[in-house]
C-alpha cells in the first residue's frame, strides 16, 4: 500500500480501492459505483444523521429529481450560482420536451415552491424537512472520488420561521447537530463565516464547517446557511399574521455529503488501511477463529458472533478456509474493523476471547461473561483515541502568522489578520495559492490585515480541495 | 371521503392526498413530492425487502443514475424496449454533452459493464446485489399515485451464476423472498408467466406477480426475470472454468416497486381511510389521552407512550391540545394506525389501558403488565384479519369462464382455456378491453383456448393499470 504520509493522493485512492468503498471505472467521469461496503459505511452516517435531525422533529420528505428552467429561474442568484453546472435534460424517447429540466444541483427550487403551498398560517411555522438524495454538478475540474464528483450523496435540511430571531436560533442548533455527527465520525474543524462572494448563491450568510485531511489541504464537510427572506420573496412563501397581514418567512438550510466518508478515510487511516470509528463502521468487530487439531474453535467463534449480533453489534465471522489467521487479520485491518476478536485453543479451552483494538497493537482478554461489556467499553476507548489523534494532527496544522512572507512555507490553516477586503484576499490568494475560509464567527479581536495593515479580524486562508 | 367501493380511483387519490403520503401539485406530471408519512410507509416496505435478501446474502450496492447511449445500446432487444421513454441528458451547463446520457429506466445497462469485470472465475459467482434507486420513464399516458409515475422508487436484484441451472434455483428463491415480503403486506397475488411479446425486454422469460385493486382492474405489483446468456453475451460477462474455457454466465432479476404502497393503499383500505399492516406502518400504535378534570391522563399517556417505545413499537402519543379525543380517533384511523390505545379516567384508576383495533369496533382492556404482549398479539391478529380479507375479495375476483360471450360482463382476473397464440389473445384483448396476464407456470392441465377451440392451457386475463 502507498505511504500515506508522504504520498496522501494515491494512498486515498488505493484504499478506496482496495477496502472495496467504491469502484471508479463506470463509463461517467465522476460517477462511481457504491459498493456494498462503502454504502454500508454511508448508510450508517446517514442514520447518525437521521438520530440527530429526527430526535429534534426534523420531518424527512424526498423531492423529485427534476426541476423545470421556469422553477430554478425564481431567484436569480441562486441560478446564476448553478447554471454553469447543471445536467439539463432536454429529450423524453425521441421527442425534445416542452420544457428543458435540470437534474437537481440543490433542492431550492424543487422545494420552495411547495413550501409556498404548504405555509399558510403561524400553526405551519416552523416547518423544518430534510431529504437524503442524489444531486448533481457536471463538474468539470478533476474528480476525486467522495470529495469532488458528478452524483453527490446529499442530505439537506430546509426550514421556514415566522421570525429572523427564530431563524437564527435554528442556525444555532444546527451547530448541536452538526457536533453530535462529528463527535460520532471523530473529525475535527473549525467554524468559517464564508466571505461574501463565497457563500451560498441566494445566502444571506454561510457558515462553513473546515477540516484538513494529510497533506495540509482543507476540505468543507458542512454547510449551514441563513437565507433571511430570499427565497420567501421570490417563491412567495408567507403567513398570516395576527394582525392580518401576510409575512414572508425566514429560511435556513444545512447541507451535509458524502464528504464525511472522505474525511474519515483521509484523517483516520493509517498505512494498514482504513480505521473506522465504532459508530458508523460497517463490521464493529470481526471474529477469526484460529484452527486448531485438539479443539473446534469455528464453532465457539460462531457462538461469540451470535452473543453479538443477538446484542446489536453488527459483527462478522470470518471463517474462511484456505486462508490464514495471519491474512485475516490484515485483511480486516485494512479494512478498518474497529475491533478483532481471536479464538484459539487458549481461548476455547479457558472460555474467553482475545479482543485487538485497530488502534493499537496490544491483546485483551476478555472472559465470555463481560464480552459485550468489554467490547462497547473497547468502542468507546477506540473512539476516543481516533478523536484524541485526529485533534492533534489537526492542531499541528493550524499556523498562527502575523507576517506575510512567513505564509510562503506553510500547510493546513493560515489564521492571520484580514481586514475583510475581497482585494487583500485576492492578493494573499494569488501569491500563495490559497483560498479563503473565511473568519471565525464568535471571534470579534481586531487584528491588523497580514496584506493591508487595516484593522481586521481572524482570518483563515488553505489551499482547499 | 369518497366512496371506496363505488368510486375507487377518486377515493385513492383522496385518500393519498388527506392521509400526508404524496403531494402530486409538484409541477412536472408524474413526478409527486413523498410526503413524510408515505415516505416512512415506503421506506418501512423498504426494510421489510432488505431484511428479505439481506438473509439470503444479497450484497447491496448503488449505480449511477446516468447511463450512457453507449451502454445502453449494447443489448439491442432491451434498448428497443425502452427507447420510447427515456428521459435524455443532453447538455452540460451551456455546453451540449459529448455523449448524450439516459437517466436510468433500469439498471441492466448500467451494471452488466461492471459485472464483467467483476466476474472472474468460479470465485466470484453466483454474483447477487441489488440496489433500492429512483428510476425514470417518460410516461406519456394519465398517470396515478404510486402506479403510473415517472419517477419511480424501485428494487431491483440482479444476479450471475454458473449455469442455468444454478439461475433457476435463483428464479425459485425469488419466489421464496416474495412470499414473505407479500405476507408482510397481507397482499394476495397470483404468479404468472407472461406472453412472450409482454416479456421484459432482453430477457428469456419473464414471471409476474399480478394482484387485483378494488373495481378489478389487475395490478402488477412484482416482476422476476430468467435472462439466460441473453445478457451476458452482448455485456461479456464470463468466468473462467475449470477446463479453461470461458464460459458466460446466466442472469436474472427481480423487480418491485412503490406499487407495492398503492397495492397496500387500495387492497387494505375502507371507507374511514387507509389500513396499514402492523410491519409496515408508520405508526403502529396512537395513544390518546382523554382529558379529565380528576386524574392526570396525559401523564400516565406518556408513561404508556414511553414504554411502547423503548420496547421498539413505532408508537406516537397524541396530546394535540384544542383537538377532542373523537377528532383524534378519526384523525389516526384515516391515516391507517393499527391500534389505537385509549386512555381515560377509568384506565388511570384501573391501572390499564383499552386498545382499539383498526380492523374492529372492539375495545379490549389490557393491564400495563401485558402491554407490550398484548399489543404484539393484537398486531398478529389484524395482520390475519387484513390477510384473510384480501384473500377474500381477490378470490371473489378470479372469473373461471368457459364461452367467450361470458368475458363480457366480469371484472377482475378472467381464467380461461388459451393455446397460447397471440391472435387468440387479441382477440379476446380488443373484443373486451383486456390484457394478456399469461399463462399459471404450475399448471400443466390442458384447457381447450376459449377463442379457436384447439388445446392449450390456464390463461389470464383483465383489465389492467
Amino acid at each position: 500500500m502507498e505511504n500515506k504520509k508522504n504520498n496522501f493522493s494515491e494512498w486515498y485512492n488505493e484504499i478506496i480501492e482496495i477496502s472495496g468503498l467504491s469502484d471508479k471505472r463506470y463509463p461517467i467521469k465522476g460517477m462511481n459505483v457504491w459498493m456494498p461496503y462503502g454504502l454500508k459505511a454511508m448508510q450508517n452516517i446517514d442514520r447518525t444523521i437521521r438520530q440527530s435531525v429526527d430526535s429534534r422533529d426534523f420531518q424527512e420528505v424526498s423531492f423529485p429529481v427534476l426541476i423545470t428552467r421556469d422553477q430554478l429561474s425564481v431567484e436569480f442568484d441562486h441560478v446564476k450560482g448553478f447554471e454553469g453546472e447543471v445536467f439539463w435534460v432536454t429529450r423524453g424517447g425521441n421527442e425534445p420536451l416542452e420544457v428543458e429540466m435540470a437534474l437537481r444541483p440543490t433542492s431550492e427550487a424543487a422545494m420552495y415552491g411547495m413550501f409556498s403551498l404548504w405555509v399558510r398560517s403561524h400553526a405551519d411555522l416552523p416547518l423544518r424537512v430534510y431529504q437524503i438524495v442524489n444531486v448533481y454538478r457536471h463538474e468539470t475540474k478533476h474528480t476525486r472520488s467522495f470529495i469532488r464528483i458528478r452524483e453527490i450523496h446529499f442530505f439537506e435540511a430546509h426550514t421556514a420561521h415566522d421570525t429572523y430571531e427564530s431563524s437564527e436560533g435554528q442556525m444555532r442548533e444546527y451547530l448541536d447537530v452538526w457536533r453530535e455527527i462529528s463527535s460520532e465520525l471523530c473529525l475535527p474543524y473549525r467554524v468559517h463565516l464564508r466571505p461574501d462572494w463565497d457563500k451560498f448563491p441566494g445566502a444571506r450568510y454561510t457558515l462553513a464547517f473546515d477540516t484538513i485531511l494529510p497533506g495540509g489541504r482543507s476540505l468543507q464537510i458542512g454547510t449551514i446557511h441563513q437565507y433571511g427572506t430570499n427565497f420567501s420573496r421570490t417563491y412567495d412563501i408567507k403567513y398570516l399574521q395576527d394582525n392580518g397581514e401576510h409575512e414572508y418567512v425566514n429560511q435556513t438550510t444545512f447541507g451535509l455529503s458524502e464528504r464525511l466518508l472522505a474525511a474519515v478515510i483521509g484523517i483516520h487511516g493509517d498505512d494498514r488501511g482504513l480505521v473506522f470509528p465504532p459508530g458508523i463502521a460497517p463490521i464493529q468487530a470481526v471474529v477469526v477463529p484460529i484452527p486448531s487439531k485438539k479443539v473446534d474453535t469455528t464453532e465457539y467463534a460462531m457462538k461469540v458472533y451470535s452473543a453479538l449480533v443477538q446484542n446489536g453489534f453488527r459483527a462478522k465471522l470470518d471463517n474462511r478456509e484456505n486462508y490464514t489467521p495471519g491474512f485475516k487479520y490484515n485483511d480486516w485491518e485494512m479494512k478498518g474493523v474497529p475491533v478483532r476478536i481471536e479464538i484459539g485453543e487458549r481461548e476455547v479451552n479457558a472460555g474467553n476471547v482475545v479482543m485487538v483494538p485497530r488502534t493499537e497493537r496490544k491483546k485483551i482478554p476478555v472472559s465470555l461473561e463481560e464480552l459485550q461489556e468489554k467490547l462497547k467499553e473497547l468502542h468507546t476507548e477506540i473512539k476516543r483515541q481516533l478523536t484524541d489523534r485526529a485533534n492533534d494532527a489537526f492542531h499541528g496544522n493550524i499556523n498562527r502568522i502575523s507576517k506575510f512572507d512567513d505564509l510562503a512555507e506553510v500547510e493546513g490553516f493560515v489564521i492571520t489578520g484580514w481586514c475583510g477586503d475581497k482585494a487583500c484576499a485576492e492578493t494573499i490568494e494569488k501569491r500563495f495559492e490559497f483560498g479563503t475560509l473565511g473568519v471565525s464567527p464568535d471571534n470579534n479581536e481586531t487584528l491588523s490585515c497580514i496584506v493591508c495593515g487595516k484593522p481586521g479580524r481572524e482570518g483563515t486562508f488553505s489551499r482547499s480541495y
